[in-house]
């Protein structure tokens, strides 16, 4: 049977997510270390208080625990959000929240409900890979928008809006990761967060904001005000807001949320009728209780300040290893550091070299809208314990070593950690 | 702001599910008894040996309980499902498998993979309305396709077909539930299986057969072996097979899953990793110990005499305050009992009436592909206990006596079982 025919053509053109594909990889290879994918470290899952509420909430007294739920939500969880999103400053009211599957369905509604085949939707260069998959695949029409150390680019935001408008295209939205981008790690500045609500205001443009790592700033370098949503300042409802718990409570739960304007919520809650019906009852009943008895708000400080020291380790171990190899903003909170190797090499390539020496990532291409051969990569330092951060340093260097450009440099010393045997291999110039 | 201009064209077309606003009917009325959702009985679930699967997963020993899982799924549950599998005659290699979000994410999905806008999707008239709604958001095309006692009518559906692909439209697939059919609760019998499978293949069409129900088939007027799937004898991966725990096991664990050829399972995947990244990692475990240990299929039979009570009572009590004023397929398994009344009858605005007495139900309108005002309706008697079965055929019945129709009949004794006092109202001729 020709299977392809009976393929809808939006399922030929579907994108598979590098992400997963190098997670897969970190799975596949033995005694691989894995700084692919954004997980959460599990040792730092509230183990003992989720035991004891399962027993709790599954005595038996409420049956509707393992019951169907309202596609909208659990009724405690939502009327609970509105008092956590106060403390990130967003006054919201019970209808103005869906709790959805995890992020990815609330990226996959957005995507459904704002986007028509051939829309177009604006997202940061680089940004996050599994959002790009659900733009494109209700078959939205992505273009990349410039960022810098203060966020994204208005200048380059409005040039690119006024050009797809000129060329008859809708703009859906703009889809933003303001609080420690992924991948890149940045912290938008709240100055930039100011002009681009004022500018998707003056030029009616939606925004999707999309928060996971908000609550996770390391202390360090950044202040819970840094942290403030665009959303906060909403007052037009122009901001769709996004947040998860996989994050803070669990990804192995699949609970996150929207917050937006109580018409579009309503439009959101009847996509995700299609889509799955509603959100498992039982990860819901989990999260509430979590929630509700402070679980949650008392971990928090613990959470960053474990975070805080891999990310630590982390660029200690790449400064030692890798030297002026590679570069990155500092990451002030969240799960990722975006690494710049010397502009001859390809993380492409790299990924093969790092995968033989036992470590993997996520390499840059991932993150962009056209196919790009960078040198860039995300290395997710969040689900490592810190030895296995420092020994993944220790085989990203062995890897790199190998790159011809770092091989290829004749008559100069090799830079101090990478003080490796000169192979017998001939050089190549680089790409 | 004016958020209507913000929507996308599919998401201003799409399709609210009328049995989940019977359903938030049914919630939001005091007292009412509600036979609309197809909800399980929740004193039938497993309840002390999932708190006792709680407590061994949530030890803490497996950190990947509460992590991010394989977009395909919990890799035990899929290796388990080919004997599962076996059972229902089916043989299926775990690469033939992948895990989904609930049944309504793998109905999802297969619209999304399989259907372009504009694509004819064929549903069995009546049909299931969460299918449709999927099929819709999906910009499919749908056209109904007739029934009758033995099933859906393969002549009509080639006639379909054929004037479909006429006017030059692509026919994705045939939806198909042969198993306790919803709404109509129809066993399709197998002489029908293996003529529409030969049809399929003869018109080389895709058959999506969704399997809710199968295990739950009446022994006192169903034998386990005119249950046995299409899929069973598809030699070619023409069937694309759903299933899922929610009837078996409980719906609150969002679990369920698809077979098919491992070609269209790697395009499911791909769509499932934009849709939610994968399946709660937890619920997973839960289905797979709760198959591991046995509990499965040691409390099936329990299961099927429970709800053949519960139909039972519902037939009875039906018989007894409708008389004839009401008529149905005997349901052979399932969930449904798909009433028809008297052919004046509304039951769209008898719906009103009903709830007013304190019953609700779900209208046969919401089960066509054209909006209809029928005299059918949908009445689930899986999830009352009998006493409310009991107290809501009282209740329906009290409204269908308010009918015009049945009030208007002057001159003739109502009959046995509506021998109600006449109201004051004038009488209106039906529509």
């Amino acid at each position: 049977m020709d299977f392809e025919r009976h393929l809808s053509h939006a399922a030929r053109a579907m994108h598979a997510s590098a992400i997963r594909k190098a997670g897969d990889v970190g799975l596949a290879v033995r005694d691989v270390i894995s700084l692919a994918p954004g997980y959460p470290d599990p040792s730092l899952f509230a183990w003992d208080e989720i035991r004891d509420i399962a027993r709790s909430i599954l005595s038996g007294a409420d049956p509707t625990v393992l019951q169907y739920g309202a596609t909208r939500g659990y009724k405690p969880l939502i009327d609970a959000l509105p008092e956590l999103l106060n403390h990130r400053g967003i006054t919201a009211t019970p209808d103005e929240i869906i709790i959805t599957t995890g992020s990815q369905q609330a990226l996959d509604l957005c995507a459904r409900v704002f986007i028509d085949a051939g829309d177009t939707a604006l997202v940061e260069l680089p940004a996050y890979t599994g959002a790009m998959t659900s733009f494109w695949n209700a078959q939205g029409h992505l273009v990349g928008v410039q960022q810098d150390a203060a966020g994204i680019d208005i200048a380059d935001l409005d040039r690119v809006v006024l050009r797809e408008r000129g060329a008859g295209r809708r703009v859906a939205f703009v889809y933003v990761v303001p609080n420690f981008q992924n991948p890149s790690g940045l912290l938008m500045t709240l100055g930039r967060r100011a002009e681009l609500l004022a500018w998707a205001s003056a030029r009616d443009v939606l925004i999707i904001e999309d928060d996971p790592y908000g609550a996770l700033y390391f202390d360090d370098v950044a202040k819970e005000g840094e942290t403030r949503p665009l959303k906060a300042d909403d007052r037009e409802g122009r901001v769709v807001y996004l947040s998860s718990f996989s994050k803070t409570v669990a990804p192995g739960f699949r609970v996150a949320w929207i917050t937006a304007a109580p018409a579009l919520v309503a439009r959101l809650e009847i996509a995700k009728q299609s889509a799955d019906l509603c959100t498992s009852s039982i990860d819901q009943r989990f999260v509430y209780e979590i929630w509700r008895q402070g679980v949650l708000e008392s971990r928090l400080s613990g959470l960053r300040a474990a975070y805080q020291r891999k990310r630590t380790v982390l660029e200690e171990a790449l400064r030692r290893e890798l030297g002026r190899h590679v570069t990155w903003p500092e990451p002030k909170g969240g799960f990722f550091l975006w690494a710049s190797f010397g502009g001859g090499i390809d993380t492409d390539a790299l990924l093969t070299r790092a995968i033989a020496h036992g470590v993997v990532f996520v390499p840059g291409s991932a993150f962009y809208v056209e196919p790009h051969h960078l040198n860039r990569a995300r290395l997710s330092f969040s689900a490592p314990p810190p030895a296995q951060i420092e020994a993944a340093a220790v085989r990203l260097a062995a890897a790199v070593r190998e790159e011809p450009e770092v091989r290829g440099r004749s008559g100069q010393e090799p830079p101090a950690g990478l003080a490796a045997p000169r192979t017998a291999l001939e050089s190549r110039p680089p790409e």
